[in-house]
This record gives C-alpha cells, sequence and structure tokens, in this order.
C-alpha cells in the first residue's frame, strides 16, 4: 500500500480526550495531544491552566493559531489580553511569555507548526517542546495506565479511536 | 520600513467582528472573516449555519483545521459526526459536501489554508473560495454600511480595531 | 507500527527520474514528479519545456517558489524575465501565464503547496493540476511501461529506489 | 494601504546576490539569504561550502527542501549521498550534521520553514538559525560595506533590486 492510500480527513473525538500533565513544567497544567503531522511538524493541542499560572517564555519557530475557549490570558510582551472567543495568530521566530488573567482555568486551542523552544531569564535553553515531545508524553500517558495508546500521527480515516 | 518590521503576533478580538452572509451560497450562513495570510493563504474564518443545513460540495486545496463550537455537523463522505469540542484535520485536495446535524446553529472555527473549489453535481466548477473572496466579503461588508474596514491581512500589533 | 515511524528524511534520486509527458496540455513539454506529502498538499516536480512554450494560465492556491536550472522565462503578468539561476517566490492565490524566452530548453524545479488552476480566456476552469494529478502521471507512466511505480509519497528513508 | 495590497509574486536575481561568511561557524561557508517570509518563518537561501567541510549537527524544526546544484555531500545519519540534481526532502524535528563529500564547492538551495538548533556533542544549543539571523547576516553585510540592504522580507513586485 502506498502512502498516500493511508491518508484522509481525521476525526478527533477531542473531548474523550485524556488531560495529561504537562511535565516537567507544571503538575497543574494539562494538555491532550490531539493530531500531530509528522511530514510538516504542524501539530493541535488543547491546554487547560489555572488562571494565575505563568508559563516560561518561549520562542516559536513557526507560526501558531490560539483559540481561547475559556478564561482570558495575556503575553507579558503584548498590551491586550486575550478573551474567550478570540483568536491569537503567532508570527514565525515570535517570543512570549503566557499568564493567566481570570479566575478559573483557562482553556485554549491550538495549532502550531514546529518548535517552542524554552528560555530562562538569560536566554538560556531550558527545552525544546514539539510534535516529538506531545507525542511522547501522549505514549507514556497510555503506558504508565497499561492502556495502548492511539496513534495520534495517523491520518487512517479511524473515526473515534476512544 | 523593511516588511519585516510590521509583522508582529496579531490579536484578534472575534466576537465583536461582524457575522457576514456567506453570499451567494446562502443568506442563512454566516461568516466572520478574521484574519488572511497573504503570502501562504492561510487564512482564518469562523462559520454559523442553521443545523439542518447543506453546504455545496468543495475540495480543499490544502489543509484545513475544524474546531466546532456549538452543535452537530457531518461530511457525507465519512461516517463520523463531529460534536461540539471535536477537530476535524482534513488533508490537502480532499472533497466533503458539510451538512448540519443539530437543532439550533452550528458555529466552527475554520483554519484555512488555500483555496475550496466548489463543484455541482457533475464535477464543474461552480465558484473559488479563499483568503482573497473572504477580504472581499469583509470590505463590501463594510463598505456597504459606509464603515471603515480595518485590515484582515495585516499582522501589526494593532490591539483589537473594534 | 504508528505513521510517524515511517517518516524520516527522504532522499530523491532525481536525476534518474523520468521526464513525463505534461498530458494533456502539451507533448512537448516533460515533468518529473519528485515527492508529494499527501497530508499538506506540498509536492516537489522538475519542469522541462522549449524555450518558446506557452503554458495555460493558471491560478496557484498557495505558495509556489520555482528556481530556473536551465534556461529564461517570464510570466505575462509581470516585466521581469527569470534568469538561470534566479529564485520567483509565488504568492497565494497569484495568477499567472508562463512563457519561454529563450533558445533550447527551460528546466525548473518546482515546489508548490496546493492546487494550480487552469483557466481559459474567460476564465473558465480548464483543469486542475496538484499532488494528486502528478502522482496519478507517475503512476500512468510507470504502467504503460509495464513497470512497478515507486511510492513518490513515501517519507520513509528508501535511499534511491531506482 | 492594506497589507495586502503590498503582497505580489516576487523575483529573486540570485547570481547577482552576495555571499555573506556563514559567521560564526565557518570563514569558508557561505550563504546568500535570497527571501524570508516573516509570517510563516519559510526562507530560502543558497550554502556554498568546500567539499571536505562539516557543518555542526543540527535540528529542524520544520521541513528543509533542499536541491543540490554542485557538488556532492551526505548526512552523517543517513546512508545515502546528494548527489548533484538531487533532492532532499527533510521533515520536521529532524535531526542531521551534514559534510561535503567531493572536491571542489558543494552549492544548495535550501527552503526551509522554521528554525535550525544547533547543538553540541552533549546535545547542548548552541545556536538557532532562522529567518530573522539569515536576515541580520544580510543587513550586517550590508552595513559594513556601507551599502543599503534592500529587503529580502519583502513581496512587493520589485522587479531586481541590484
Amino acid at each position: 500500500m502506498m502512502n498516500y492510500e493511508q491518508v484522509t480527513t481525521s476525526y478527533v473525538d477531542a473531548p474523550n480526550y485524556p488531560w495529561i500533565a504537562f511535565a516537567p513544567y507544571s503538575d497543574e497544567i494539562f494538555v491532550k495531544a490531539l493530531k500531530a503531522d509528522p511530514i510538516s511538524g504542524t501539530f493541535v493541542t488543547l491546554l487547560k491552566a489555572p488562571g494565575n499560572a505563568v508559563l516560561p517564555t518561549h520562542h516559536h519557530c513557526g507560526i501558531v493559531i490560539v483559540y481561547t475557549i475559556k478564561g482570558r490570558w495575556k503575553y507579558r510582551e503584548h498590551a491586550w489580553t486575550a478573551e474567550e472567543g478570540s483568536v491569537v495568530y503567532e508570527t514565525a521566530a515570535s517570543t512570549h511569555t503566557p499568564e493567566g488573567a481570570c479566575d478559573g482555568d483557562v482553556i485554549t486551542l491550538n495549532i502550531q507548526v514546529g518548535d517552542s523552544i524554552y528560555l530562562d531569564d538569560k536566554g538560556t535553553v531550558l527545552a525544546i517542546e514539539n510534535w516529538k515531545t506531545m507525542l511522547q508524553r501522549h505514549l507514556d500517558f497510555h503506558k504508565a495506565k497499561g492502556l495502548v495508546p492511539f496513534d495520534i500521527t495517523s491520518f487512517r480515516d479511524q473515526g473515534s479511536p476512544l
């Protein structure tokens, strides 16, 4: 079978995907790893964080599009605060420090191309996050629970694997 | 000023953007044109349609990522029904016929790369939709109301233009 | 095996790939279908045309990057002539009519995202070209010769398949 | 003027662009910074290196497409050697150590999306290269010579700026 015969529009039953702790950054922040394209490095996640959380400063290699499902948050580097229902379109090689700006949780949908590079105060690289690290978190989560993980890098017509 | 000096992460205050009739396809279906990258042809919209609406069959040139904010809908070509909170990842050169599958409205967030080509029953091209046609709808809407349209193709740090 | 385990950097031994007639447009124009990403619709081709050839007007859905390996050519819509060694960066939803501008052949390397829509003088759609039509040409060529085609949509580490 | 009105297909007269030393990695390796899209982070360069050069190991965030114009080279991580006229399609989050494999120079055309992260033997990040560092090299080169740099991030129809 040729590779293209395994590729079709893919449905992701996101509400039934597990929230996975965004280790090692926080045990209060959670992600859902929804889909990853291993060729282009485009990947889709949900992120849930307390409304007073601060994430480390990071640099995005490619574009990132963030839709805010719930709550309010901001980037320390920009004047605006992202409201529920808003869209943030982040351009390549931008640097951001996210912080919550509400009571309750912030939940965002994130479409990312390529890596995020986490930096400390002096600009030293702390960690690199991308489709591979999100996939690893997904595989580790299922292994720890004795579950067989479904393949978030597949574009077969699998319906809902859950 | 060089072009790159005008490019930064952009905030889109989507809840305050106008719903624009998705002419000439329907006067019951509405779109919000949120942001368009005129270089790569990536663009972001919201779509609102009655839960019993059917859209014409169309072919997507590039990827499309659809997040369902409200309601349920399906593609005639696939077995699954997209639920609230789900993600559909559409691969390039796929063909789809969307139809609502709920009472009330369907609202989706759509990230698209490139054109959608609308086809009739015989595969004849009826129309082409892309970032330029969405932009034109946005410009026409504002002109008809005597309003100055803000620039959805800009990546300046404009805060909310509304 | 998960899909990502089949994806790695891929080498394409382009000099040994066959020139395939660019039917039905011309029997004097040839393409090599080198690699196609069936998820994003990005694909890589070589094109060889006589220096006095004219191709139909077409609209590009996504970006196209053209490197001129040999010869000179131009777009009727632009003042410049593309020289050997030059790069043309075409933005999404642009429309072009290519014509050769030299003696001998023009050879170009083309990286394309999404479809090209071929139009007649009145703007009616004549044909749509994309990674699927290039793949089909590649499959048909090998079938007609009784050869087994290699998979240009694969990203396995296959070395040179020829 | 809206941003989209400044965006059109762009011609790059690459043969007349200057070779710029690929500092600080080597004074024997040169690059031409041809075009950079500051929204998506896609950029186009030429690279010229001696046939016995070795570049540091690096990780690519997005896809990279390499066309070999002259010479032979390989990645230490793969069995194949890239010949003149070949195409290498690198997938996102891949890691490579390039080395020349010929007498004379290697010259490649490189289309890259996002950053390259240079690593030492222990995987520590040495440097990050992307459209911004290539642009900076281009600006520094022209400033050092007392020349006004043209804008490689512009998509206006500028013809050849040289």
